[in-house]
């Protein structure tokens, strides 16, 4: 199978991070695509992920999958150790409850802040909008604040272990750079728990 | 196990018209929290969902679950049949890639149109941005459009049968009203799809 990728984007670094953190990097072809040089938006990707996103996933049946969370899904349902999405219907909930937090309220809330404000963007988000931009870094900033609470009190972000919820915010941790922000280097907690990611080596 | 539900909110019914489509909504006690009288924002209510989201879900062991997406799991691994979210790795991918689209291309764009344009959410969505409303809006038109054509080559929305993906654009179809929109009224195929989702009765 092959994984369309690009390097240091957030969304297929959620991806390769899971694949890495299963320990199975090596079961997919990757092939790369250039954001910044609009590879994602010709016809050609365009046959394989409609919506213009990357990453994209397509099994040896032809099958196209897109959204980073349903590929993870994928692989965690034909990799199955370790399981990184829960293992029980319980597990299965509250990974997922704190995953979707981290993804809705503060990964789009960092997104929409960075899309609307960084020149770079300009091309990608027509028209950017200062007031979104300021909305979205207010949100964003109050969620890193309640994600280091969460912390304060736990070793991992979901079901007391390791899970696609850590990477997700790993991710987005990362992604923070973009606007020369650190969350991590700014709240204990969350540097913490980020240096024990670190060591983790998912992120390569 | 309980339920805090809102009656016409969008989240809370992505969660009762699952539920309801499983046959299993008499399994759960239905306890309403009047989001306009801003009931979710009281301590009490913030104790079982800390970021006073509703729906939220209290297990007989005392576990909270909030988040529509994450609940439904839950029920989908507790109350296996029908199948609504996968039955093997693939389906899930695939119906969990198309559930996505829809609720963050969808749903969350005509959200943030909602929330900054209309007068009654000026309370919760402080401040209301014309810009954000302008863009969101634009884009939910555009993405209604796509799953139109969708819908014209496919009778459901993923895996080529009925899943949560159909109800969670059935219930962004139903929020349009509190914009006076009705994009299934707007859109043949869109339309179609809808007569055939009301005829399964599992929005009551």
């Amino acid at each position: 199978m092959k994984l369309y990728h690009s390097p240091l984007a957030p969304n297929p670094d959620r991806v390769i991070f899971f694949l890495r953190a299963k320990g199975k990097l090596e079961a997919v072809d990757l092939e790369e695509i250039q954001i910044m040089k609009l590879e994602h938006k010709t016809d050609e990707y365009r046959d394989i992920s409609p919506f213009a996103q990357v990453p994209a996933l397509v099994l040896d049946d032809g099958t196209k999958i897109t959204e980073s969370r349903a590929i993870c899904t994928y692989f965690d349902n034909i990799f199955p150790e370790p399981n990184l999405m829960g293992a029980d219907a319980k597990e299965k909930a509250l990974i997922e409850m704190w995953d979707r937090r981290v993804e809705l309220m503060f990964f789009l809330q960092f997104a929409t802040w960075f899309r609307n404000a960084h020149p770079a963007m300009a091309p990608l988000e027509v028209p950017q909008s200062a007031e979104s931009a300021a909305k979205a870094e207010k949100a964003a900033r109050r969620m890193a604040v309640k994600i280091d609470e969460h912390l304060a009190d736990n070793e991992y972000m979901a079901a007391g272990r390791f899970s696609i919820a850590d990477i997700t915010l790993y991710v987005t941790c990362g992604f923070c750079r973009v606007m020369k922000w650190a969350p991590h280097k700014e709240l204990a907690n969350l540097g913490r728990w980020h240096e024990a990611m670190t060591a983790r080596g998912f992120a390569g």
